[in-house]
Parts: structure tokens; sequence; C-alpha cells
């Protein structure tokens, strides 16, 4: 899938907790998930750990190589909170405090705003915000780097005032095709023989066990619906071909 | 936590199955906390598509500035699979197809060892062995990089034989302090207090919502048991001195 008008993003994730195993992210499959209905190609992620300079190489290496930078975490009232300070850095700019975040908050809070809960109303100069539609502040954007919560629901509410920002590229079909009862040894051959006839689809096997079952997931994914399904029904016809047990076509879907 | 003895790893995820969203990724976390076992702490953990060159230049980055790189997925028998080959490539060595791994696939497979299945007998020169005591062949190490399945079930099983082959940390001590019904912007600055007073100990705040409960787990972690233990008194007392509602020390946990 080489096209020349692919668009790609990266995520960043910001957090000790994750690096050290007490939390299991989700944040990654959920974000390349949506990404995939834009048609938005998640090309590279990264978990990194609460650390300034790290999130500054890391975001501006992101930023230049990817169109969209995507991060999660570290966007809370606590010390251990430094992404605002490390994007700001990154872009060379200030931080201020918005003032539609400052009013938000002052309605919240009223006399108990103090300064930790202050830090939640900064947003790099030049930055403008996301929307929050769960509970909280907003994330905010600068350039082409989104900047989310790291609480899953929250910060799936804040995706939903991404995509509509985003240059759109054009969605990838994914079909898969199961097999069962033939391991993916047998089905290499002619799977790589199919990849070579189609560079511009990708093709992964996916081997599942377990439960007595064992076999592998084909997915045939590309841009081009009627080179995806031709593909799917050469690669049937090659299964049976090696004679293959159980080839299932499984429902259509589209994306991941 | 600044030790000059610590010890470092890094994980590099393989897959576009993980950037296309198609699959959750649980190998992150599995090998996270395996590795606090050992006092090894996951510094950075990436994630690369099935692409030859960026897996090369990322490994040689990682490898080069961690103490130890785990890699996940890949090393199966189809065309996708194309870990050995990277990892090769990054050291600049040939595969050789493993007597011991030839010997073992020939009993499985007998007269069906055909050209796929032969691919995962591969492993670079200067490489050695790395158990699998799930199903199918080993991983494979060589310097200081260990090469694991992407199957979970398959790569928590070689993960056995990679500690061992470690050198081991002083495990890092976590405690976790729950506080219900206060929120962060309420503790965020007795917490920073503690936090700028016990610069070797690493003070993480994770936010919870959700079934009409909200508050934070404030988790403490260092490799000193004594200042560890004493800094969670002093964080206990700090939040009842501001009238925190509810503070639950949770039971001793090691590592994540």
């Amino acid at each position: 899938m080489s096209d020349s008008d692919r668009v790609t993003a990266a995520v960043m994730i910001i957090g000790d907790e994750i690096l050290s195993g007490r939390t299991q992210d989700t944040n990654l499959r959920d974000i390349a998930r949506y990404l995939g209905t834009y048609g938005i190609d998640l090309a590279e992620a990264r978990v990194v750990p609460d650390i300034e300079d790290e999130i500054v190489a890391t975001l501006n290496h992101l930023r230049d190589r990817y169109d969209y930078v995507i991060t999660t975490g570290g966007i809370g009232p606590t010390h251990d909170d430094i992404t605002a300070d490390s994007v700001a850095k990154a872009f060379g700019v200030e931080l201020y405090e918005h003032p539609d975040i400052l009013a938000m908050m002052q309605a919240r809070w009223q006399g108990e705003l103090n300064a930790a809960r202050r830090r939640m109303a900064r947003v790099p100069v030049g930055g403008d915000l996301v929307k929050n539609p769960v509970q909280g502040p907003p994330g905010f954007t600068i350039g082409n780097v989104f900047v989310l919560a790291g609480v899953p629901m929250i910060m799936r509410g804040m995706l939903e005032d991404v995509g509509p920002r985003m240059r759109p590229g054009k969605v990838v079909i994914a079909r898969t095709v199961r097999v069962e009862g033939t391991g993916e040894g047998a089905i290499a051959a002619p799977l790589e023989t199919l990849a070579k006839s189609h560079p511009t689809l990708s093709l992964g096997s996916y081997p599942f066990f377990g439960d007595g079952i064992y076999g592998s997931n084909l997915v045939i994914r590309g841009r081009d619906l009627a080179e995806v399904e031709a593909t799917v029904d050469e690669l049937v016809a090659a299964l049976e071909g090696i004679g293959a047990k159980t080839v299932i076509r499984v429902a259509a879907e589209t994306g991941a």
C-alpha cells in the first residue's frame, strides 16, 4: 500500500504506568481503529516514560516524520503530568492559561481553583483546544500534534474532535479468510505467491491455537475494493487447491 | 530512581496487526511485569510495521541505547515474518539453519518439512536459541537482543528462558495509596512536595472515575524498601492533613 497520497500518523503513549506493567494500554488499539475510519495509517507507536527530554525528542522526531501525531497521558494536575510543558518545549513556545478553560474551571471549582488545577488550563501559544465531552478540561492541538488524556474513556471522547480536523486518506478495506485445521507452514507458499502478485495489497497471516482448534486468519488489506475482493477469491481457490480443510470467508469489515 | 546500576530494557513489537488496531497487544504489559521481577526497568517500547528497514533501524537504535531489547512477532513461516532476516541484517550477519531446530522439525514434520517451515529454523550466525516450552520452534538471542514469538501464550513461555540470562537489577518496590472521594487537584500540592523531598522515588497519580466513585491511586516506587514505606506514612499523614476523605493503604506489591 505505497500510495503517494497515503496519510500517516504516529501515537506517543506517555506514562511510567504503561512501562512498569501496572496498566494495560488500550488507547493504541482504539486510536488505530478510529484513524482507520478516516483512511489514515498508523505508521508507528511509541511508549515513553514521564521524562521531559524523552518526550520532547520523541515528539520532534515523530511530528517531523508523519502527517499527524496523537499523544495520550500526562495532562492532569499532578507533578508527574508534564505533557503540556514538554509539547511547548518541543515547539519552542510558552504555555499560557487559556481563557475558555479558566472560565470553565472557575465555574466548576470556584474558590477551590488552586494552582494544581490551573495547570490544566495551560495550552501552548499557537495551540487550539480539543473538546472533552466526558469530564474535566479539554485536550489541545498545536501544529500537527493532538494532545489527549490517558484515561481511556476520556481519550475516546476527545478523539471524536480529532478526526474531523485531519486530512482524510482513502479508507483501507480488510477481508479475512479463516483457515482451520491447516497450519501456516502448509499455506505459506501460495500466500507468498499471492502477495508477490499484488504488491499494493498487504497480506498478513495470524495463527491461532487452543480449544482443540488451530489455523490462521489470513488478512488481505488494500484501498481498492475490487482488487481486495478478487484477491480473496484467488486466495480461497489457492487454499482449496492445496487441500486446506476448512476455509471460511469472514464477514466483511472495514479498516482493522 | 537514577541508580547508577540501573539495568534497562526496551521492547520492540513487530506487527502490522497491532498498528491496524486488529489485535490488542498484551505482550508489552506481560514483559514489563516479568522484567520487574528481575529488577530490570522497561525504559521504552515501540511498535513497528512489517517493514525491514524500519525494524533494522529501530533495533540498532534500541540495542545501542539499552542493556537489553526484547522483540515480539514475525518469526513464523509466512512471507510477512521478516524478523529473523531483519535482526541478522541489523547485526550484519547471515542466517543459517540451526541443526537443533532442523532436527526438531524433521521429527515433527517428516516429509512435510517444506521451505516455509524451514524458514523457522533460521538463526543469525552467532545467535543462540531461546526455549519454547509451548509449541513450535524456539526463539533466539544474539548480542543483547531476544527475539520472541508474537502469540501471547508462546511469548510468555519463551520469556521464562530470557530472565535467567539477564544481569538482574535491584527490584523496585511499589506501594499504592488509594484516595477515594478526593480529586487529584486537591492532592497535587502535598504530592509534589513529597516527590521533591524524595528525588530517588517515583510518585505517580492515576485517577479513576465511574460507578459513582472517583479518586486516584497514588503509587510510590523505589528500590529502598525503608524509604518507600516511610514515604507511604508521610503521604498518608499529608493526605489526612488536607482532609482527604478515604485513604486506603493497598496491600503490598512488588514491581508494577
